[in-house]
């Protein structure tokens, strides 16, 4: 695929579990809609049909039925056809995508935290995929603080969500670390505010990039 | 995955649709058990239970729903997880393991037919794969005579078959071509022999390549 500069926007939230991405994302959708813009809300894995079931295929089951290469294999499978099918139309119309994890989230988790893939991770990201966020919002706290909001809402499929507090806090120093080599495109907003100060934080970064 | 040398021979089947690989697989591993030997009978896609998963995902429902390179990642982690669940443990335990259509097929249906990356099939293979088979039986025949054989066996998920002749001439010919590039592993057999013929060919090779 032949990634162009695009009109559009192409914006990601990351962060550990329970920080609240969710919510900003939709909350950050709502805002700039109302002001006229054009938004696709949508999220990783997922986000297109064929993602969905790919989704649904490394989700559910057994949790240890993939390795954490298959799994990284199948999740490049599902964003190339999210990119193909929802994000790059999009951004060739010049809508705003919101994206809840994107390649970032594959770099911590399959690169870093239940394999040392980095490296593939790169690799198959540059071959296959390619396009990288304008934009991308870390929201970042304390992982005791994600922790107890993220098990209020468990269900089946969160089985990546069903880690310990170590695993959290090594996320976290890990996405720092990516904000960092990615700091161009990575502003780092503070998640233990109220929803209401982190949304206008968001909101603040989001505008910048638009205008 | 650490590739190593093995005490297992694995041996795989190429050529183009209805040429007698299924039937060739069976036989051989009827015959090389008959002789004591323990074998494995398996193909691609699929050959694990998450594999064959995946190639339901591929092969049922809309032929055009997965572009080329999406259809491209979900082989290569069907592949992974074929090779780490039934191929690795095989080779390990001294078995020999008969395998209907391995790599050299995606070198040819997503590298040449359905699109043009044979540069990404070899980047992904080399990445996330890396073993090679110890020899591979490539059944060669004009493939008018191959068509007529499919047409009487199609089933709904056979739609990878479901091409006019020209382009099974243009399989052909890059099989014809892999068997140069690949010549140390590659036997050619002339598949419009009879079929106890050309099972006597493949079981020649087979215990070349087993003494």
């Amino acid at each position: 695929m032949t990634i162009l500069p695009t009109n559009g926007l192409f914006l990601t939230f990351e962060g550990i579990d329970g920080s609240g991405k969710s919510t900003q994302c939709r909350l950050l959708a709502e805002t700039l809609r109302e002001q006229g813009h054009e938004v696709v809300l949508t999220r990783e894995p997922g986000g297109s049909n064929g993602a969905e079931e790919i989704r649904r295929l490394v989700l559910e089951g057994d949790p240890d039925r993939w390795s954490a290469e298959t799994e990284l294999l199948l999740f490049t499978a599902a964003r190339r056809d999210h990119l193909e099918r929802t994000i790059e139309p999009a951004l060739a119309a010049g809508k705003v995508v919101i994206c809840d994890r994107f390649a970032d989230s594959t770099r911590m988790y399959q690169g870093l935290s239940r394999g040392n893939l980095r490296a593939q991770v790169d690799k198959l990201h540059e071959m296959m995929i390619g396009r990288e966020p304008d934009l991308t919002i870390l929201i970042d706290m304390d992982p005791e603080i994600g922790l107890s909001r993220a098990k209020g809402r468990q269900t089946a499929e969160e089985r990546f969500e069903d880690f310990g507090l170590e695993l959290q806090l090594k996320m976290r120093a890990g996405f720092l670390a990516l904000a960092q080599e990615f700091s161009p495109r990575f502003r780092v907003i503070d998640g233990t505010q109220s929803l209401d100060a982190v949304a206008a934080d968001v909101l603040t970064q989001a505008q910048a990039a638009l205008s």
